[in-house]
């Protein structure tokens, strides 16, 4: 085999894999055993297939959507996974995802380093409709994993129904049906006990 | 919120979550541990996105290769991983996944059940170039998964090269320089000793 360009390929391939061995703080749902990137990422392309009626936006570029869900986490590989209420955890993130995607999307060709970058960037930033909605999904699959746990990772310290929501409401302009659907979620949490008010 | 639309399509991805808990044949690279369906199917759908220019077809339907193999074993929840050369439980296995796919696909509204069911079963007949090209990267995923664990699953009773060729013989056509490359790596497993000649 003398493609320079497959090699380059399938070593990423390869190299993803390791994805699979980033773990997150939800459960999966009737186990305390953690979710994985590679699961969660599955997860929310499936969630973007079923559910972009919601979209506020219409008429979204759905295979930019699945895209992103499906890359945006690979960072993690080298920056490791941050917990979404892990204030001074948050505070490098992006440096350090910043460099996480510059060594590992660098292993393919240039065309496609370049365009595993935009999608990323894209993702992280939020500012197209794409973007908003992916974040959201983002957003609400591990609302519903805590909620299906009993709220496995909000009995840590320093979480409540505050915090939740704030991060949630991502959703509101993207998704409103969704946000709305959200919000039942977290009162109900808070009346079943899962999430502190 | 007073949409049954919505709660099916939520119980349906509740439902799904699953899919991270039934396990396939491979070893995840580096590790002993078993591979999920979950993680298997995000990784094809990113080899999907690389992979495309190797089709001999040219300007394939990418967003319905994607949602092919982001589904494609969700009928493992009810029906189990077959190991493929299981010659035995290879005999009822579409039988057990068709009845797996109608107790699955049918908890969500019938639009969309539908659209998942046709997607399954496009993938599982191969006849578009769309499930070809999916059906291929189904067949490279796990030799590249047993060429980088030193055979992992080839060691096991009656395994040889032969049999491992003539699975991975479905890129032929769809994917013909991957179908070289295939050829290379089960070169070299048996001369690394990974398979049995």
């Amino acid at each position: 085999m003398d493609s320079e360009r497959l090699i380059k390929q399938i070593e990423f391939i390869v190299e993803v894999d390791k994805l699979k061995r980033i773990f997150r703080q939800n459960a999966i749902i009737g186990t305390i055993e953690s979710e994985n990137d590679a699961e969660h990422s599955w997860h929310l392309a499936v969630m973007a297939i079923l559910l972009s009626e919601y979209s506020s936006t219409k008429e979204l570029d759905m295979l930019r959507v699945l895209k992103m869900l499906l890359i945006h986490d690979l960072v993690e590989i080298h920056a490791g996974d941050t917990f979404c209420y892990d204030e001074k955890g948050n505070l490098d993130k992006l440096e350090r995802e910043q460099r996480s995607a510059d060594k590992l999307f660098n292993i393919l060709p240039s065309d496609q380093a370049q365009e595993i970058m935009n999608l990323w960037l894209e993702f992280e930033t939020m500012e197209t409709p794409e973007a908003c909605f992916a974040a959201s999904l983002d957003r609400l699959q591990p609302l519903l994993l805590n909620y299906h746990t009993s709220g496995h990772t909000w009995k840590r310290p320093g979480i409540n129904s505050e915090k939740v929501l704030k991060r949630n409401r991502v959703l509101e302009k993207p998704v409103p049906l969704l946000w709305e659907y959200a919000q039942e979620i977290i009162e109900d949490s808070i009346q079943k006990g899962y999430l502190r008010k």
